[in-house]
């Protein structure tokens, strides 16, 4: 299946973990990042840590998110270019989240013995790719043999302290707004649990390696079965959200908004824990959730609830917006610009603390409740990741 | 077992993380950590990111390394508290490595569900208290479900640029000199393996909690069974490992060494990269090395090699330094502060390409190979970790 060469991998691609060695898989890495190095970096891979010149007058902004095999992904599902890719995009999502710049990256592999070297340096090169494109570089970490595959990253970004976006600034009259659908990631992998989508062939992952950024929906690689264009626009969004890097950046630096949040956790989730650190309420108009195609089309097929796709489905990494009226116009141009994804009013701060679905006749229920990691032990492959803040 | 309260833990002490909960988790952390902000510290635990700032005219030095149950650690053989101390100090030791003065740190857990949430609350209160002893806050990180418990942390530190302690500095002519003793964590962890160990008591780990720290050798708790001392120190050098931070600052602050890496894969590993990333040889006077005499004491009671766990044990995070003749007295004067261990002269930088033993009559072998966390898939349990930069 996998015909394409990887630059500077001699190793069988049937060899192991074990036998190809950490060191092998380190050098690899190392050649793999390149010594493309910035003025930002005085020390990459290769010492006991690595050296990053911190940015004038910015304060470095720091996550960590981890991506385990069989509770955020599965191999059945996501290829390792694709986990690669996710693995670093969480993380960038919580630093957008703030209104600010990635600029670095740790990766701290955990590899079971027996798995294929190979599948590991696809993951890593995916990783690399994604990295690239958001200029952010790999700059350390570590390789540790574990007995499931888990792939856990730290990026460290930049802002201007005056530019960061927390969550705790919401103010009551506050506008809500969210970036993107909802939906669409929980929606793809949905399908891709569905008995539908397992008897397609739909649910073999994106192709492994550096040529996997070709890969565009409707190229005919998912065999005869042709596939709504939105599902497939879902597969994309779980296999390779894109976190909202810009817009957070052009937000926060036009002190366009007073809060903001990643929807890592689901919409709900968001506005709750929004809600929470800032001591306000919301009153969400559900009509205006801009709700992606993708749950419509999978509801008509499946007997999947739309609300609680829309309401409760993880991993779009969408951002939320709390908007003040005087900033109205302001945020508007900001996330207007050529290349950002649309944003959508869903609704606006109360004075009061409950959080409340406003339906278009009217009436009100509470927010569903927030998402609990543990709890969702049946919904195994693709649980969503809680946010950064332990 | 544990009688202790733990402050602010209103959870049973049976209780599974599945049962407590991921939110009720971070809160409590949140509340372990406590609110004393720092001005270094824009914003801790609680938003998409932590936000830092950075030391002026310092450079970030950045690091991240794992303990995975089953490869790192076995509850058998090391407390909550143990793990959570030893998983924050193994990345301390990169930070000392680096002649850098540790900041932040960031924690990110992978709980199986139906793991004690109170153990994980003993991990966390390990850990915290070891990074206030170090001076370091944790701001941040996430918890996830994980089919197996790890514990996977990054720290931030900060030096000025011109003190740096790189690996790749060494000449030819410069002398080795290591910290410490070596041998030590692995004479330790390889007592807990024998079966003397598991025939004592003292297999029982460290008592989990805040009261952990008062817990000495020899204050009667192993029973019977009266321990070597030597392999009493042995086993909290293995299960609380202290990095060698004010050292390694000491000697980066004056200058006073040409290269520098901690010998967290064992001694000769140490020797190798650090001769490798210099392009350097060594010679070391195997007379010289200051072996534990917990390594002693266990050849004579076990059919432990002596050499083997002097050179290739692991994890006893000293540091090994390469120190220009003209840099001697002012290394000797740095490193002889009071509080600091000892160091001591082991060998030299050579022209050559070999890393040579040489022993009292002057034979010459070269140095035992370096050490592939892969290959060794029967030492399990405290199996050594391999450096950052991957």
């Amino acid at each position: 299946m996998m015909a394409a060469g990887l630059p500077g991998w001699d190793h069988d691609v049937s060899a192991t973990c074990a036998q190809v060695g950490e060191h092998a898989l380190i050098r690899w890495i190392a050649s793999a990042v390149g010594s493309a190095s910035s003025a930002d970096v005085l020390l990459g891979i290769g010492d006991d840590a690595a050296v990053v010149v911190p940015r004038r007058n910015h304060v470095d902004v720091l996550t960590t998110d981890v991506q385990v095999d069989g509770v955020h992904f599965t191999r059945a599902f996501c290829g390792a270019a694709d986990v690669g890719h996710r693995a670093l995009h969480v993380n960038l999502s919580d630093v957008a989240a703030m209104g600010a710049q990635p600029r670095v990256a740790l990766l701290s592999l955990g590899l079971p013995a027996d798995l294929e070297a190979r599948w590991v340096a696809d993951l890593v090169t995916g990783l690399v790719t994604a990295a690239r494109a958001a200029r952010v570089q790999l700059v350390g970490g570590n390789i540790s043999r574990a007995p499931m595959l888990f792939v856990d990253v730290t990026v460290s970004g930049a802002a201007k302290p005056r530019h960061l976006l927390r969550r705790s600034g919401a103010r009551p009259g506050d506008e809500l707004y969210v970036s993107g659908t909802v939906g669409a990631a929980a929606a793809g992998l949905a399908w891709l649990q569905s008995a539908i989508g397992r008897a397609g062939s739909p649910s073999r992952p994106s192709p492994q390696g550096a040529e996997t950024d070709a890969a565009e929906p409707g190229d005919g690689r998912f065999g005869e079965r042709a596939l709504p264009s939105a599902i497939e626009a879902a597969l994309t969004r779980y296999r390779r959200p894109e976190a909202r890097v810009s817009l957070g950046l052009q937000v926060g630096r036009n002190k366009a908004a007073s809060a903001c949040i990643d929807t890592s956790d689901g919409l709900a989730d968001a506005l709750r824990q929004l809600a929470g650190a800032s001591g306000v309420g919301v009153r969400v108009d559900a009509a205006a959730v801009p709700v992606d195609p993708a749950v419509t089309e999978l509801a008509l097929r499946t007997n999947e609830d739309r609300d609680a796709l829309a309401w409760s489905g993880g991993e779009d990494y969408e951002l939320l917006f709390a908007v003040p009226r005087r900033a109205r116009r302001r945020f508007l141009h900001a996330s207007g610009r050529k290349g950002l994804p649309p944003v959508t009013r869903i609704g606006m701060c109360t004075r009061e603390a409950d959080c409340l679905i406003v339906q278009a006749d009217g009436r009100e229920s509470p927010l569903p409740g927030g998402f609990e990691h543990f709890s969702s032990v049946d919904s195994v492959a693709g649980g969503r990741i809680p946010e950064a803040g332990a």
